[in-house]
C-alpha cells in the first residue's frame, strides 16, 4: 500500500467523521484547499447518494468544473441535470476541449446547444469539431489544441516560435508538421528538437512514418495502436488528411481501463459504468432484468429434470447427484469461454489459429472429463454401492465436459459475429447449454438403463 | 475495426497461408523486412506452439531481443531456455535497462548471474539496481536512464547541454533536477523549457510539487497514481530519496492491463498469464486443479441434497424444482461478488462507505427477492398445481437471496483481510454457500412442511 494511498484513505476518514458529525464548514475547508479536484472526485464516487449530494454543493464554484470532469458519466449527468447552460457554460471555461465535449454528451440536446451558443467561436467550433465524431471513435477522444507548424522553417525559428507560448498543451512529445492546407504531414518529436542543430529545417528533422489515427477509427483499436507503439500523443486526421486533432494517453488509459472492466461487469451482468454506490431502487431494476434472463434458463433445466421425474422417483441418488454433472461442466465451459473472450479482446485469435484452439480444447476436455469421470465414479460407488450409478454418471461427466468445451469456444465467435457482446450474453448461454445438456445425459442415459 | 489492425490480420493470413504451405523463406522475409519487432512478437503469441517455435527460429538474431521483449513472460522463458548465457548478452545489448532485469528475471539463477558476469560494469549496475526490487514494485518496474541536471544552470546551459546528446531516452518530458548527492530536488518539465526565458535558471523554472515513486511502492498503486494524475513519467528515489530511476506511462499501461486481466481470468479460475496457446497438457493440468475444487464444492451440494432424500422420493418435483433456488442465489451473488472486488480494485470501499453498500445490496436482494419469488411462486403453481410447494420455493428464494446478497458482499473483505484474492476463491466459496442454503432451505422447509 503506497504513502499516498495512506493519505487520502486518512482523508476520507476525516471527510466522513466531519460529514457523520455535521461539521460542514470543516468539509468544506478540507474540499476546497489542498486537495486535488482528482482527489475530490475520488472522494465524491466514494461516498453514498446523500454525502455525494452534500459534498458536491460544498466544492467551489470555481473548482467544479475541474471536479467534474474526473466523475464518473452516470454521475456528471445527476449533477449536470440540476445545472442551467449558463452555469454549464462558466463552470467548463477553463477546461480542455475533449472534457467539455464528454460533459456535453450527458446533457439532453436542448441544453447542449444553449451551453453551445453561449460559448465564444473559437471554442464553440473545437467543441462541435469533436461532437461531430461518436463517443467511442477518436474523433470523440480526441482534443482540438494542437502545435502545429510548418515543415520549411529551421529548429531556431521552432524554439523561437514556442518561447512566444505562455505554456504548451499538456503531453506535447511531438509537434504537428502541416502544410498550407493543414494536412499533416509529419511529427517533429519534441525530444529531437532538443537534441538537434538549431540550423536544420523541420523537414530534415521530422519523421514522416508517425502512427497517424483517422477520426473515425474505434476507441479500441486506438488503444490498441498506443498499446503497441507506447505512444505518448498521436495525431488525428479526417477523411482528407486534414489535422483535426490529437489523442493523448491518458484519454486512452480511461478508455483501456474500461475495455477491460467490460468484460469483467459483464459476464456478470453488470454494466461497466454501474455506480458502486448508485440508490437501491436503480441497482434493483437493473438487477432484476438479469435474474429474469436466468430464471428462463433455470426453467430451461427444470423442464428437462421434469422429462424425468418417473426415473427420479425410483432412483433418487439421481437427484441428489445431478447437480454435479450440470455444475462441472458449467464450470469448465466458463474457463473456455473466458480464455477465448481474452484472446479476442487481445486480438489474438483469428480464422487460422482458431481451429488450432478448438481442438486443443477438445483434447484438454478429453483428459480432464476422464480424469475426473473416474474419480466421480469411484466417489459414486463408494457412496451408493451401485456399479450401474457410478458408470452413468461418469459417461455424462465426459459427454457434459465435451459439450461444454465446443459451446465455450464457439460461441464466443458465433455471438460477436452477430454483433452480440460475447461477455454479456456467453455465460447465460453456455451455463443453460451445460445444464441441459448435463441433465439430459445423466438422466437419460439413467432412463435407458433403470427402466 | 481500424485500418492497422486489418493490415495486421492480413499479414497474419498470409504468413499462415506460407508456414502452412511450408514457404520458410518468404515467411522469413516478411517476418525481418517492414514488420516491426511488436509485430512480430503479436504474431507470435498468436499462434500454435509448433508454429512458433518456427517463427522464433527464423527472427533474425539482432532483431531477437527487440521482439523477445514484447512477449509475454511465460514465453520468455521458454524461449530463453534454450539459449547460452553469451546469446542472451548478446541480444540483450541495445534494449532498455528494465526490459533486460524482466527478462533475466525469468532465467534460473545461476544463468541470470552469468550474463550479469558478460556485462559491462555501467549496464551491470544498472541491472542490478533493478533487480534488488520486486518485480511488481516501483523499483522492479523503473528505467534507470534518466536525464539529470542540477539546478543552479540556467536554461540555456541546459539546452546545450541536451545538444551534446544523439538522442533522449524515450518518453522524456521531464529533466530531472538533483544535488550533489544525486537527490531528487524537482522536475524540469521539457515544455516549460521550450517556453521559459533561457537566462532563468532551471531553480526558477523546475517544479517542486512532483509525485515522487519510494522504490517500494507496489506496482497497482504507481499505476493508480499515473492514472489520476495523469503522469507520462515519474522520477523514482530510494529510501534516502536519492533519485534511482523513472517509471513511464508504456510499463504502467503493462500494469493497468494486467491488473484488470486478472479479475476476469481469476474468476473462472484461470491465470492472467495463462496463455491462449499453451500445449493441451499443459493447460489440462491447470484445469484440473480447478475443477477438482468445484468437485468438492458441488459433492457439499449433493451431500446437502442427499439428506433429504426420502422427501424427494416423496414429491419428486422437489428434485425439479430445486436447482431454480440454487440458480437464482448463485447469480444474485455473483453480481454483488463482482461488484464489490471492482469497487476494491478501483478504491472506491473503505469502511465507512461499506455499510452503506452492505444495507443497500441487502434492501436489493429484498426488493428483487420478493419480486421473482413471486413469479417463481405462480409459475411453480401453474405447473404442479400445489400451492404449499408453491410457497415453500417462494420463501426459499427470499431466504437465497438475502444470504446470497450478505455473502457476495462480505466475502470479499473478509478475504482480503486474510491475504486470499477475492476474485480467485469468491466465486467458488460463493456458489458453495448458495448451494448449499438454497438446498437447504428448498428441501429442509419441504421436509417440514410434507412429513
Amino acid at each position: 500500500m503506497g504513502q499516498h494511498t495512506e493519505k487520502a484513505k486518512a482523508k476520507l476518514h476525516s471527510l466522513n467523521a466531519a460529514l457523520e458529525s455535521g461539521a460542514l464548514a470543516k468539509v468544506q475547508r478540507i474540499l476546497n484547499s489542498g486537495l486535488a479536484p482528482v482527489d475530490v472526485a475520488h472522494l465524491i464516487e466514494s461516498s453514498p447518494p446523500k454525502a455525494r449530494k452534500i459534498l458536491w454543493e460544498l466544492v467551489d464554484k470555481e473548482l467544479e468544473g475541474e471536479v467534474l470532469q474526473y466523475l464518473s458519466e452516470e454521475l456528471q449527468s445527476h449533477f449536470l441535470s440540476d445545472m442551467s447552460a449558463a452555469e454549464v457554460v462558466d463552470m467548463t471555461a477553463d477546461l480542455d476541449t475533449d472534457d467539455v465535449a464528454d460533459m456535453l454528451q450527458q446533457l439532453p440536446e436542448r441544453v447542449t446547444q444553449e451551453v453551445l451558443d453561449s460559448m465564444d467561436q473559437v471554442d464553440r467550433a473545437r467543441v462541435e469539431a469533436i461532437l461531430g465524431y461518436p463517443e467511442d471513435s477518436a474523433g470523440g477522444l480526441m482534443n482540438t489544441d494542437t502545435v502545429t507548424i510548418r515543415p520549411e522553417i529551421t529548429l531556431d525559428v521552432v524554439l523561437r516560435y514556442l518561447r512566444r507560448h505562455k505554456s504548451l498543451p499538456a503531453m506535447t512529445d511531438n509537434l504537428l508538421v502541416v502544410n498550407r492546407q493543414n494536412e499533416f504531414i509529419g511529427l517533429l518529436p519534441v525530444s529531437k528538437l532538443l537534441v538537434s542543430d538549431p540550423q536544420q529545417t523541420v523537414r530534415e528533422v521530422m519523421t514522416t512514418d508517425a502512427k497517424i489515427i483517422p477520426a473515425t477509427m474505434h476507441d479500441t483499436d486506438v488503444a490498441k495502436l498506443f498499446e503497441r507503439h507506447d505512444l505518448v500523443s498521436a495525431p488525428v486526421v479526417d477523411a482528407a488528411g486534414v489535422l483535426i486533432g490529437r489523442i493523448t494517453i491518458d484519454d486512452v488509459v480511461d478508455v483501456i481501463r474500461e475495455t477491460a472492466d467490460h468484460s469483467l461487469m459483464s459476464m456478470a451482468g453488470l454494466d461497466e459504468d454501474e455506480d458502486t454506490f448508485a440508490p437501491a431502487l436503480k441497482t434493483s431494476r437493473r438487477r432484476a432484468v438479469w435474474l429474469g434472463i436466468n430464471l428462463i434458463t433455470a426453467l430451461a433445466a427444470s423442464a428437462v429434470i421434469g422429462l424425468f421425474d418417473k426415473t427420479i422417483e425410483q432412483v433418487v441418488a439421481l437427484a441428489v447427484l445431478m447437480p454435479i454433472v450440470a455444475s462441472m461442466g458449467g464450470i469448465a465451459g466458463s474457463q473456455v469461454l473466458t480464455l477465448v473472450i481474452r484472446g479476442q479482446a487481445l486480438g489474438h485469435l483469428s480464422g487460422a489459429n482458431f481451429r488450432w484452439l478448438f481442438n486443443r480444447e477438445l483434447i484438454v476436455a478429453g483428459i480432464n472429463g476422464i480424469l475426473w469421470a473416474v474419480v466421480i465414479a469411484i466417489v459414486t460407488f463408494a457412496w451408493f454401492h451401485d456399479i450401474k450409478i457410478a458408470l452413468i454418471i461418469g459417461s455424462s461427466i465426459i459427454i457434459n465436459l465435451l459439450v461444454a468445451a465446443i459451446t465455450g469456444a464457439a460461441l464466443p465467435l458465433i455471438l460477436k459475429a452477430r454483433g452480440i457482446d460475447p461477455a454479456l450474453a456467453g455465460g447465460v448461454i453456455l451455463t443453460t447449454v451445460t445444464d441441459v445438456v448435463g441433465f439430459m445425459t445423466f438422466l437419460g442415459l439413467a432412463t435407458l438403463f433403470y427402466l
